[in-house]
């Protein structure tokens, strides 16, 4: 199930951090031996943080190229376990978002692809800052478990084809101990960093092929089309190095995905969407996906629009839900207290801002500002005004859920100002997938 | 009640280490309030040191301008105390050197100067890899002791003029963390980060005038002239912003200074010194030297040249040295094993270079690896030739001085290769002092 590290006879070569970083600084390539050493030793405690945080802004300012950061990415994988599914009987298949505001494309993604003959292994984390996280999701369904054993993984991928569960602490530790490094040391912003964090993680899973979902706009990390094409390709790039078929998507993230931003509030929608329903953009983004993840895993001849549309996901959903302990026809949590944001002008709607909304859903409660903050299942917002809705003052723009109606102020605070649009013309159509990268 | 801006009662703006890291990240000028809050939130600990090392990085290639270096300095001095001599009725003028292999200047130096009417407040530190400190080489003095308070200072300032004398560690304190976190994390060779070091430790001290030697070449920090060009205008810019009269000479480090390496040796060399006669180009830069404090002191109609060569300045280091225990008539240890190193083939010598002369005497136990090693007495290096003799086969060029003869193996090599220069020509007269550079 599980396959250990390889480990040769031969001692590995060593290092001083001092040599290692000052190679770096004065913009020389670090060797495969020097990266495989820094990182088993950083893994290990023998370099501190102290230089490891100084290495990371040398890489950041620096530059790390492909073949450092492919060599990078396997010394992560290197310092844990990889896991192995053997054969469940489909190709597996597996997508990564760089995180949204009303991302919830992997609730019904997963189940579409399943129910199209793939097999996917959906390893989530929980949200940080104004982007929900996939588990946080989930756990708004009564019974609902994140925690999964490799074994009930390999189960549940054979008999039902989609597992979303929690990535687990031995999957690419150094990768986890430099992340929370670079969050409080001004280095989270290298794209070498953040394509072998992400990759290395993917890798380790033992996935068969992978579909990156790259956001770009005001609520993703990567503000520009330029930057998130940069991270597509470092990704890409990882990807074909490690063998493994990558097909990144840079999509569109300057509004919310949906209608809905919340935990139990995306889980609702994503419902609409595997009965056949559900936003036409959400809908769209799903199948777009899908059909990347079903030509890697080499299926043909389905076509994913018509799965979603007939419904046919939908027990998908269910069984995958169930396996995991939940209860999918359990009726959802519902806030305490609802407000409805109206508009004071008229015009027409031309969309929220997805980071004002991203930050309003995540003070009503939606999100955590510390890894070990709970989330409210119910907290977050609806939209009601669609973009090319003619408005007057008073029309119902969208509602704020919370349990901590104290809250409601700061959540206000967030969405005033130019956060909801309001234009004389009506908005162009949005362009929802923008470009596409592929390896090689 | 309406506050001003930047009232005085006001409580001093707080940031975020990622707000000051990601400013200098992203080429941004510091603030001063960023400047202040970030090294006094260090030197209380409230900033990491995996934070400061990611700084640290930043400025080392980023880089800091004048005024930024002038506050970070600033900033430094305010962690901690501000000495003040008082009235010790002589004008106060220091020097510091960057470091050098056989640079035992400031031993005769400050007993000249105070021979010429000015006070010498030294407050110097040990030595740390290939470069000798001069409290260690005093400490073979037998009897003598370094660490002197304020008020045994101040007294031996009015009464010799003269101290040579550890630095306390509650001067600039922030800047002694900053060191130790800089030099395991490869962020040492910052021209900002080591002006402000040494210039805040000798503001602290208060001093009323300082002298420079910067020192250049292959036994020097700052291996080019352009280098320790950068490092003197960045120290004389502090010095002008401070309003400390501040002149940096850039002297030449490429060769030993004098004939002598080692604690005890360059003791016995100084007091050759200073009855008058030792080694040519100790001498030379001795007077050099005193010219430039002696013109910041204000003290004209004394040559420093003639007090020097008279031996006047010799009864000056007699008292400097018993006011602190010391007897200057004890003879100096010497060391267990002496080997003499010859010539392997003719020529004319041109010298020995000085990075493998510091080195082997390091190795001989002259010097420390780490700041807890002792150091021994009477370790080091005797140059036999000079620069232009005729040598052949078998003419002796240096002696080895230890007490632990297996080391002798190691500095050997270290003398091995090139680093006993012999040509076919006489060398050209060498250029001690380089070039001056003062403030404004």
């Amino acid at each position: 199930m599980i396959r250990g590290v390889g480990r040769s006879d031969e001692p590995p070569p060593s290092f001083s951090a001092v040599e290692v970083v000052t190679a770096k600084r004065d913009c020389r390539e670090l060797t495969a031996a020097q990266i495989d050493w820094v990182v088993s030793a950083y893994a290990r405690g023998d370099v501190a943080d102290e230089q490891m945080s100084a290495l990371a802004m040398a890489i950041l300012l620096n530059g790390m190229d492909a073949a450092e950061t492919a060599r990078w990415t396997q010394a992560m994988i290197d310092s844990g376990e990889v896991l192995d599914f053997g054969d469940v009987g489909r190709p597996l298949v597996d997508k990564h978002s760089t995180g949204g505001v009303g991302d919830k494309i992997t609730l019904p993604l997963a189940p579409l692809v399943a129910a199209c003959g793939a097999a996917v292994p959906q390893l989530s984390g929980r949200g940080l800052g104004h982007t929900g996280g996939t588990l946080d999701k989930l756990e708004s369904i009564p019974g609902w478990r994140a925690s999964l054993d490799a074994d009930e993984i390999t189960a549940q991928l054979a008999d039902v084809g989609a597992v979303i569960c929690a990535t687990t602490p031995t999957l690419a530790p150094a990768d986890r101990k430099l992340y929370a490094l670079r969050d409080v040391t001004g280095t989270v912003e290298s794209v070498p960093l953040i394509a072998s964090s992400i990759m290395s993680k993917k890798l380790a899973e033992g996935t068969g092929g992978l579909v990156l979902d790259v956001k770009v706009g005001s609520g993703a990390f990567m503000k520009t089309r330029a930057r998130a094409g940069e991270l597509a390709e470092a990704m890409t790039a990882i990807g074909a190095a490690h063998g493994l078929p990558t097909t990144a998507l840079l999509t569109d993230m300057s509004v919310p995905l949906g209608r809905c931003v919340g935990n139990a509030l995306e889980v609702s929608e994503s419902v609409e969407v595997l009965r056949g329903g559900g936003p036409r953009d959400v809908v769209e983004l799903t199948v777009a996906l899908a059909r990347e993840m079903l030509a890697l895993a080499g299926i043909t001849g389905v076509d994913p629009a018509a799965v979603l549309a007939s419904g046919e996901a939908y027990p998908v959903w269910e069984r995958m839900i169930a396996a995991q302990g939940g209860d999918p026809s359990a009726p959802l949590p519902v806030a305490g207290h609802v407000e409805t944001v109206t508009a004071d002008r008229s015009g027409v709607f031309a969309g929220a801002d997805a980071f004002a909304v991203g930050i309003a859903a995540w003070r009503l409660g939606a999100g955590r500002a510390r890894k070990e903050d709970p989330v409210q299942a119910a907290a977050g917002i609806r939209l009601l005004a669609a973009p090319g809705d003619e408005i007057r003052p008073g029309t119902p723009l969208l509602e704020l859920h919370t349990d901590t109606p104290e809250r409601l102020p700061d959540a206000r605070r967030a969405l005033s100002g130019a956060a909801l649009l309001v234009t004389a013309d009506p908005p162009e159509d949005r362009e929802l997938v923008l470009d596409v990268r592929r390896a090689g």
